[in-house]
């Protein structure tokens, strides 16, 4: 921190309890929940200033102005649950908790529509779309703890994104606060418009950068009658991978297609809700959704896809196939577990080059000397390459990053993209340019430039 | 045109015959077909001073250098099946045809894509899935005529965007040429991709005031095994209407929803494919697609929630479907058929103020003397209403266009928007600021002006 933002930041925070009110702002040791977030496996940590939590929308855009005129970053955080450090305030300044922006506006089940706080936490959105009827299917992980506006500002993902889209698809309207502090909508409650340029969209996935989300209006569909979840067991990704390819052409469009490779069912075998055949070396976890009738007449088909399997293991009971999500959901921490530290690299690649980004993850694991554990969406072609190491192993947190960045490179050659759904936070900063072409790059700095012109939005993210 | 402009194009054209090769240049006479397009039945019509036949992306480019180095307005054409006069070149300029960038690069059935050149035909690219067993679902009108490229300039809808989405909810990437002649790719040919901002979905739908979009790669899914139609006829819109929540809260969700109402019924009665019962003024057609097993147990369940109705009559062959299809696309024609002129407005409100959109039209119509024919995407709350008029009748195109306005500030009243899916174009231009907000139109125009610095691009038009 500069004397100059040192001072700034003494007369803002002055200002701020004046406008949020003594409590709603915090300083020194109130903080330190702040420091970190989702990322702190990779070693990201950064002590912000000062953290505000207002109350409302009106709150927000009052903290953005007074931000502005003292020239100090502001940096908005959800639930924290991002994994690239996305909400963390390197270079120090204010911290923007939207935990209390958590109203519910309005739940129209026959409009299949709801407009909630950008704090409202995800698995609540869910729950309530469910108490009506229907479906908010966006399901990233750690639902308990991120909250929309989170989940929106990443266009976060999630297994059932290969049938339903990401966050963004789901997404009919915003109210942003955009510098210096004003209060837009975009969109709205029409589920087709075309009158303006696509605003929604671009505040969609900018990672607090070109505004602060503070609400949002909600698409949902009618909650699907049935389900069936397989898992199928491989002796390895060749194999694996082949069923992949089965699964694309038989006609189905199952709702998710995960993955799990050798290391990620290593680490996680343990907790497997039933029995693993310890031939299992490489795991794909297909569901289907829709009407009973659909279900049942798909299954077969789905499971013949899937075929020939060391083991094949369909869930049709919902008791059955949330213990197989929840253990999906714990091989984050099941790897993280391992050594005690760990670099995810989320990344995608055209289909057709799903079962090369496995080889190519596994082979610059090794080269490294690093231990891989991969998982993810393999029908969106998505993939976590996790290299795991030691974190108090000197040179080990180096040595997976080169792995990693030697991967996104990797990657970009074969036209794949170096973030699929975590977005590029601090962790990836920099390497925007590897993907991008120069007139993207500049078309993207432009937009930066102005929507936020003094470049104290989210600082040094999304670059 | 300007004495500044007149010599300016005569200098370009010398330019652009050397870059492209005499034929490829068209003046005077032979420029005729590019005065109007599907909107002429609402009067509008603009001569360009050239047209350019540009063979491939590069020469699309070195057009655009050209006019942005002489000043001249470039007018980008597809199929020339827009409604609003957004391929017209009000002012003069240059229009370009993108007839000629209709190579197929890439068919990809295992990966559920393509990539074709934006001239590509719109039946084009869905036959081109059907041969591959996958499905294109965008289905806006004149898909015969139509180019892809135009379609995800406007983000065509078409009754299937109820249950798929618009055209954009399709396209993974996009080759654009933007000022002052760069090549740019964006997104690209992976289904998850948050690396940058998403400048895919903000070409998609900016009806070529930013760029002009040369190349496309549209993700598909596999062709539904099966469909059912249900036609049900009502006695008057509230009947209608009380069905239409029936099948949104029934659990099902259908493939499309479409109404028309009572003028709509009246003009297309005669080539209705079967028999309309007279009773009937107000018509619903709903349909559901998936597999045989989904479609056989979901058909009842569509028809309960569609009845009671004066009629009701269920389609499952697909010949049945197709003429069922070709007789709601031939609305359009019968309309304007009946007195030779008419005013489509394309409209959508919230899903809860349908019915009200609704009379709304009604009342309009009446109270101005006008004809109405309203029909649409019921689902999608999406309205055209239609006021028909006899061109030869003094002041009658200034009475529909006043009606026009005044529905369009109603819908804006009800929280709807002023363009649905068939853009802003010519026709809705300066209406913009009617929707959006103070913040939403100064970030429009800022986009426009980082974009295309000098105005040139399809000038007039998205305003």
């Amino acid at each position: 921190m500069s004397a100059d933002v040192g001072s700034a930041v003494i007369s803002l925070a002055e200002e701020l309890r004046e406008i949020l009110g003594e409590d709603a702002v915090l300083q020194g040791a109130d903080t330190v929940q702040y420091h970190v977030d989702a990322s702190e496996g990779r070693g990201l940590r950064a002590e912000p200033d000062l953290v505000v939590r207002p109350a409302d929308t009106y709150a927000v855009a009052a903290v953005m102005r007074a931000c502005y005129e003292h020239e100090v970053p502001l940096t908005p955080r959800g639930g924290g649950t991002g994994l690239v450090g996305g909400s963390l305030a390197f270079g120090g300044g204010v911290v923007l908790d939207l935990a209390l922006l958590n109203e519910v506006f309005e739940v129209r089940p026959e409009a299949w529509r709801m407009t909630v706080g950008a704090g409202l936490r995800t698995d609540h959105v869910r729950r309530l779309g469910r108490e009506s009827g229907l479906y908010f299917p966006p399901d990233p992980g750690a639902a308990e703890a991120s909250q929309i506006g989170g989940n929106i500002a990443t266009d976060a993902g999630g297994p059932h994104a290969f049938k339903y889209g990401t966050t963004g698809s789901w997404v009919l309207g915003l109210e942003v606060v955009v510098p210096p502090g004003k209060v837009i909508s975009v969109g709205g409650r029409n589920r087709k418009d075309v009158a303006g340029y696509n605003l929604t969209d671009l505040f969609v996935g900018s990672e607090g950068t070109l505004g602060i989300i503070t609400a949002c209006t909600l698409r949902l569909i009618p909650y699907p009658e049935s389900r069936v979840a397989v898992v199928a067991g491989y002796e390895d990704a060749a194999r694996g991978c082949a069923a992949l390819e089965e699964v694309l052409i038989s006609g189905l469009v199952p709702a998710a297609v995960e993955y799990l490779d050798q290391g990620a069912v290593e680490a996680s075998r343990a907790a497997y809700p039933g029995s693993l055949d310890p031939r299992t070396r490489f795991l794909l976890i297909a569901e289907f959704d829709g009407s009973e009738a659909d279900v049942a007449a798909s299954a077969p088909v789905l499971e013949e896809a899937l075929s020939p399997a060391v083991q094949l293991d369909a869930r049709a009971s919902v008791s059955e196939q949330d213990d197989l999500w929840r253990w999906r959901d714990s091989v984050t921490g099941a790897v993280a577990a391992l050594l005690g530290g760990k670099l995810s690299v989320d990344v995608s690649v055209p289909a057709e080059r799903f079962a090369e980004a496995l080889s190519t993850s596994r082979d610059f694991a090794e080269q490294a000397g690093l231990r891989l554990c991969g998982w993810g969406h393999a029908g969106d072609a998505n993939l976590h390459s996790t290299f795991v190491f030691d974190p108090s192993e000197e040179g080990a947190l180096d040595a997976a990053e080169r792995c990693a960045d030697r991967l996104l490179a990797r990657v970009v050659e074969m036209g794949g993209s170096i973030a699929a759904e975590h977005g590029i936070g601090w962790a990836k900063r920099g390497r925007l340019g590897l993907q991008l072409d120069d007139g993207s790059l500049e078309i993207n700095r432009g937009l930066k430039q102005q929507l936020d012109p003094r470049g104290l939005l989210n600082p040094g993210k999304k670059e």
